[in-house]
This record gives structure tokens, sequence and C-alpha cells, in this order.
């Protein structure tokens, strides 16, 4: 094993406290009561999916996650009666940013830094560069690279979107370990023949979550955080 | 501006010495006496941008680096009169990896650590994505993520490789600098709007060293190493 790649949103950054953070700035600025901002989060992220469904199936070529974002932020707000007409342009681009500036899960970055020393370490995420970049800078993430949709041009779990992971890096599949909270993931990436990571996040979806909460499937390494993933890949 | 993006062969890193010294080694070990090793890197060097053409020209779709070096490697030591099959491939294969190899100049990484606390800091070479992965990890280059070639599918100085670096990090052009030692590249750069930083390496073509000893344009910034870049840049 050469490089780790990581699943981003739920994986490394719990995005749902983050959205609903922002979202409720948002709410209180535009005078919109009677929101609440998990929900919206939960909704907001329910249309991301779908989204690159359209791309994935070839009816829409890629498109960056940070678009589809912003059109699914108009869907929602409108599903939500809110009338974005009457919001200025400058307020929905900020909120359209909040997926930049979400925080990461406290053991991400000791573990990172660890596996850093060792290996390659990049996301694999369906979000695009900017947003990357953004958030890393952000929480300090110490990347080697920004891999993802992006580099590859196919979103996840497309076979495209892990081959293409190994083919930047030179290496062969089995050389590279995708890690991720999703045991949908990771059956896409051991398809392709990528080894396997799984750390779950009990919590990614609020307390009352149902899936993800163990391994689904024979993944090559199963660690409780990414400080155990460090200590379990030799780190 | 809040990005800076940088060549790198020549510019971030001393191809010329790194490439020599491996070749020496590569000489030594296969009993390969009469050749020099500074004479075999400007050749290697030479076929450089003649490779990249027929890409840039459309006579040949995107074709990573790391194929071009070795097309190259092949072709030099077959003018140099060498019998390439009398030599083991995993000695070639390691050759050719001279160009992950390389150091970088004394002054890249204290430079880029400072320029990185306010800016994005990424490579856009015409490198491949494992080709700077590779020189980054060995050498302890901080950079947020890994743009050029591989990324924009663009040979610099096409217009095609600036213009999709500002947009892959979400940037409007004039918000991106492009560092380099190479005045044809800060024009190229120019010429799609982003800001300009010139930084000579008057030995990278050796003592005698004619071309790019001094900035040819009237770009944004010039700087004599990058600590003093990293100083212009208000780091």
């Amino acid at each position: 094993m050469k490089a780790f790649c990581f699943d981003v949103f739920g994986t490394v950054v719990d995005w749902r406290s983050g959205v609903a953070r922002d979202a409720a700035i948002f709410f209180e600025r535009n005078g919109l009561t009677g929101l609440d901002p998990l929900e919206f989060a939960d909704a907001w992220r329910s249309r991301y999916q779908p989204a690159m469904q359209a791309c994935r199936a070839g009816d829409r070529p890629y498109v960056r996650l940070d678009v589809l974002h912003r059109e699914n932020l108009e869907y929602v707000l409108a599903q939500m009666r809110v009338d974005i007409k009457a919001i200025q342009e400058s307020d929905l681009a900020w909120l359209n940013m909040a997926w930049h500036r979400l925080d990461p899960w406290p053991d991400v970055v000791a573990g990172l830094t660890r596996l850093k020393a060792k290996y390659i370490i990049a996301p694999a995420s369906n979000g695009n560069i900017a947003l990357m970049v953004g958030i890393a800078k952000r929480a300090g993430i110490p990347w080697d690279a920004i891999l993802g949709a992006e580099v590859t041009q196919a979103y996840k779990p497309a076979p495209q979107a892990y081959l293409r992971l190994a083919e930047v890096l030179g290496l062969e599949p089995a050389q590279v370990c995708m890690a991720a909270a999703h045991n949908n993931d990771l059956a896409g990436a051991h398809e392709c023949g990528l080894a396997t990571a799984f750390i779950p996040r009990p919590t990614e979806h609020g307390p009352g979550q149902t899936m993800d909460l163990a391994p689904a499937g024979d993944w090559n390494i199963v660690a409780s955080d990414f400080n155990d993933l460090a200590s379990r890949a030799g780190c």
C-alpha cells in the first residue's frame, strides 16, 4: 500500500453540523423564521446523489459540485417556500460556500499527519478542487494532492472514479486504499481492485443514524477513527 | 491575489544537477564509460519541448510527462549509442524516475511555507500528478494542491493551461499569480490575464546560462528567490 485516498463528506468532515451552523446565520440574517437548520442541511444533502446521477448516467457532462450545490440550494429553498428573489446574490453565494467551511471530525488532522509520514494522502471526493482546497486550508488538513471527481472527471461510485485515481498516482489499484465511512463507496473501490478501509461516523446523519454503523463488506481495514487507522497502517 | 502557482522544473527544482547525479549512478552501474552526466541531462531535457509540442498541436492527445520522459530517455540513450536492450528494464525505469527525485533550490521550502500561510500554493507544471507528488513528498514541499497539465489537460504555454488553473481554483485569472524563472511561461500567463512573478534561476542550465537571467516583461513581481517572493507578497 502506497496511498490512502479519502472520502470527504461524512468521512473527513461533519457536513451536517457545519451546513446547519451557517444556515442558522443565513436564516437569521434574512428574517426567515420557522426553518430548522438541521432539517435544511439534510434536505440540501439529499439532493446530492440525484444531482450527480445525471452526470454519471451521461445525461450531463461532468459539472463541478460547487455548481450542483448551488442548483440544489435554490431548489431546496424554493421547496421551503423561501422567496429567493428577495435574497441578495452575495448572501446566496455565501451560503453555498458553507461546504468550503466544514470542520473535520476531531481525530482527522492528527491521524492524517501520522499517515502522511509513510503514505501519500489525498481526498478522493466528489467535491471539486476549490472546495477541497477551501476545506483543507481552513482546517489545516495536510493533503499531498487534491484528487477526486474533478481530476478523474467521474463521480463515485463510477469505476473510472477509482481506476483513474490509481492511474494518476502511477500506482496499481491494489497499492491504493480507499478510506470511507460509507460501505457503498468501499464496494465501488473494491470492485476496481483497490484496498479498502472503513471508519464509521455514527453521527454523520445525526443521533438517529441507521446506515453505515458497521462494515458491510470484507474490508481490508476497519478502524474506529483516523488515529486508529494510522496505527493499523503501521504509522 | 489569492493563489500562487509555480512552474516546477527550473523554478522550484534543480533538474540539471538532479538528473546528472542519477545518470552518473546509472552509467557506472551499467559500465557505460565516456558519457558526461551533465551533457546527458541537457540532451534529455532538450527533447522536452518538442515532445509536448505534438500534444499542444493536437497531433497527439494529452500524454503524461512520465511517459514522454521515458520515450525521450530511450531516444537520447540510442543517440549516445547505448544498447538499450542490454539494460535491465528496472534500471531504465529507475533512471526515468530521476525526475521524481529532484531537489528544490535551497530557498524553496522556507519561502513556500511562508506563502502558504496567506495564499493557496500549487504547482502549475507540465509534469504529471505522480511526478509532482513524488518530488514534493521527498523534499517536503507543502503544496495545497497539485495542479498543472494533468488537471488542465493542456501543456503550457497553451492558454487553457493558465485559464483552467484559475477556473479549478474558483478564482478570476487576476487573482492567480503565475511564478516562474522563465519569461515565456510568464508571457503565456500574462496574456490570459494572470498576475506574474519572475524569480531568476541563473544556474538552471549550468554556469554558462544566457537565457532568462533577467525579467523580459512588465511582470507584477520580480523577486531574487522564494523568500524574497514571500516578503514581496506580504508574508
